[in-house]
Parts: C-alpha cells; sequence; structure tokens
C-alpha cells in the first residue's frame, strides 16, 4: 500500500510565494547571535557567508546569472518551518505524536550546525526541465573517514535535493525510497554539484534522480535514485 | 571495477582495544567546554548523559546487561580521530587531497552537534552473530518534517551501524551502496533501534542489512540494504 511505503512529507507551503529571481544581498559577515526568536530563524541561509570558498561564491554567482531570464529560481532556506506548515503536517498525521515538549528547539537539519562548520549549500530550481541543483560545501564538522564527509552527510543533500525536486514538481509528496551509490570519497570542505532531474511521474509515484560531481564536472562522486508518493490533501494516512 | 564502485572506507583502528564491557560511568551533567583540545574530542560520547530520555536509558541497561556475559561489547565512540588513523586512510587514497587547513577543526558528523540537540546514540555488537545494534535519539536539531525526524538524519545513523557491522566483520571497508525504505516518520525526540545484520560475504564484498524500529518493536520505520567493499591494505585506490 503506497501509505505504508512512504515516509516523510514534503510540502511546497514554506517555499510558496518566496522564489525571486531577484539578485539578493549577501548576508551579514558577524555570527548570528544564539537564539531563537523569529529574527533569527527565518534567515534566508542560501545567500553567501563568509565561510563560502572561492569555487562556491563562483558557482553561486553563475547560476544567479541563469535567473536573470526567469527560467532558473533560486530556493530560500530557513531554520526553521511556519506554524502554518506544522498544521499542514497534522492533516497527514493525525495519530502520528510529536513529543511537543523539545518543539520550540526544532530545527532544519541541514541548517543546525553554525555557519561554515556543516552544510552550506543553495538550490536552484528550473521549473520548465523539472530540474533542481544544489551547490553544496560541506564543512568540518560532516567528517566520517578522516579528511573526507560522512556517507550521513552526503544523503542529507541527496534527500534534500531530490526531495524539493520532487515537492517543487508535484506538491506534497513523501520519500518512499533512496538508493545511493558511492564511487568516490568527497574532500572534507570541498565544492560539488548535486544534480537531480525529476525522470517519470506514474500515478502517484514520481522517480528524481541525482549525481554528485566535482565543480569542474570531471569527478563523479555518487550517483542516487529516489521514489516519492503524491500525497492527496483529502486523506491522511493514519 | 571494484575500486570505483567505492566509496568511503572504515577502519578498525579506532575501535582497536577499546571494547569493554565493564559497567561504564555516566557522563559528567555539565555542558562540555566549547573547545578542542585532546581533552574533549577523545572523550567517550556513547554513554549515558542527562539529555537521554527513560526510554533510551532503559535500553542501554539492557544492552549493558547483554555484555556481562561478553557476547555483547559496547562500542566507544568519539568526536574525532587519532592521527594514526588518519595515516590509515592515506594508505587507500595517495591521490585524494583533503583540505588541510581546516582539519584541525574536523569532527565525526553525528558526534558534532551539542549534547542532547543531535544524534545521542550508543552502539552494542555481538561478534558470534555478527549483528551490530544502536540505540537512537534523534534530537530538535535533526527536524525534517515538522515534528519528525529529517530522511538524512536517519540515514545518517543507518550509515553509522551498517558500516560498523562491516567493519568489525571484515577489516578494512568501503561503503559502496545503501539503499533506504522509509516506511513511517520517526518522531522527533523519540527513541529508536537500528538492528544490523552482516547477512553474507562474497569475495571481498559485504552485504549487510538492518531495519529501524520503535523500542516496544511494533513499529517498523525504516529498512535497508547495504553493500560493503573489503580493501586490501596492500593496494591503493588510486
Amino acid at each position: 500500500m503506497l501509505r505504508s511505503c512512504a515516509s516523510r512529507l514534503r510540502t511546497p507551503g514554506a517555499l510558496r510565494g518566496r522564489l525571486g529571481g531577484a539578485p539578493p544581498p549577501a548576508r551579514d559577515s558577524r555570527p548570528p547571535p544564539r537564539s531563537f526568536s523569529s529574527e533569527v530563524i527565518y534567515v534566508d541561509h542560501s545567500l553567501p557567508n563568509p565561510s563560502w570558498s572561492k569555487d562556491m561564491r563562483l558557482l553561486f554567482d553563475q547560476f544567479m546569472k541563469k535567473t536573470e531570464d526567469g527560467s532558473w529560481k533560486r530556493l530560500p532556506s530557513h531554520k526553521s518551518v511556519s506554524p502554518q506548515r506544522t498544521e499542514e503536517v497534522k492533516t497527514f498525521f493525525p495519530d502520528a505524536k510529536p513529543i511537543k515538549e523539545h518543539m520550540s528547539q526544532a530545527q532544519l537539519f541541514p541548517r543546525s550546525l553554525e555557519e561554515g562548520l556543516g552544510f552550506e549549500y543553495a538550490m536552484f530550481h528550473n521549473h520548465v526541465e523539472n530540474r533542481t541543483v544544489c551547490i553544496f560545501q560541506g564543512g568540518p564538522y560532516l567528517q566520517g573517514v578522516p579528511g573526507f564527509l560522512h556517507g550521513g552527510a552526503i544523503a542529507t543533500m541527496i534527500d534534500s535535493t531530490v526531495g524539493m525536486c520532487a515537492v517543487l514538481a508535484e506538491g506534497v509528496v513523501m520519500t518512499a525510497n533512496l538508493n545511493i551509490n558511492f564511487r568516490r570519497p568527497i574532500p572534507l570542505c570541498s565544492v560539488v554539484v548535486i544534480n537531480s532531474q525529476l525522470d517519470k511521474v506514474e500515478g502517484r509515484k514520481l522517480f528524481v534522480s541525482c549525481n554528485v560531481r566535482s565543480v569542474d564536472e570531471k569527478t563523479l562522486y555518487s550517483e542516487a535514485t529516489s521514489l516519492f508518493v503524491k500525497l492527496d490533501p483529502k486523506k491522511s494516512l493514519t
């Protein structure tokens, strides 16, 4: 049953009305205050900051150039989600029980490490081609084998990118499967490009694939396929 | 070619001589100092701390009980790796180029978030049965969909557990494939049990599977298969 082989819900709510192609302002170079105020958690983190390497900035500028004719859009990214989105989730999981006492501290996993130490990334989407690209610089706190990224960190950015590709194509979806082939280790603090593509839609099933390459595209680090299931907002899953 | 379909190296070096079944001391309840001194990075983080829930402590005690007859061993876990292990990695990737300027900050990804906010876990291994079990409490900074764990956080702990199972069975290995079926979302801050098992060894290939269940074992959250490739210490990969 589709309902039982699905896992995680993705909604387009957080992106609604916030996609834009205008050149963004650079983020403040001062370290962010350690606070959970709405001022901090709704900061757009997919903008350049002082921890970004030259490669990361060059790639960002290249993709921003592509947004100028409207074919590509930069996707904003925040640490937290709006209360409205939390309500959307309840529609699909009325019987699931998040543990409420910790919810005030909740943060989006790929944005939970401090600037420069974890996941630095920005995503761009081409709606006509159903493609989402993520430029990703993995910081020193993402280590697995000494000097290289942990497989879980790679999986996290792959999952985030293919998930974004699926939700922007078809609305509310859940990940059912993620299948990753690791080809070569990714050096810590280097920059890679994750290219994802919606391959086909069969009924409520969406098939999205991606590859992870070096900036010069010569090195293939990983490849992945994924399956998402589109949800019917009128039907709960439990 | 096996060499090109492998990805990440895992060595038993970090565990050598450090497996022990004696009841461990509880970790200090004070927050750790924000320092990179060896004193801090070589702390064993797979011991109870004040952020652990009642479920997590009960499970830990149950598995510690199983270590008393020597059939199970608790696996220690640290934020950083020894210089000796870094040298081991160079044997296999002489041409790979970690970016050295950041290496002093490097930390093991699943241990890089502060106590209680990210990955709280402890692993136990049964050498006769080739099984590794991970008890895992996913903190509020691991959020994906509001109220639930991010798929990347689940993938990270699955990867860590099956990887540990493979390395303890056959020595130095690399992950070639990780294939995860997500069945149900995992509530943020709940405790789950990841059960991994070495299924078969074919030449240099190791097949390890696992499932992720609730503490009462009634809910199956995820299932995964993985492929590892055993390395020959005398042969480099590049």
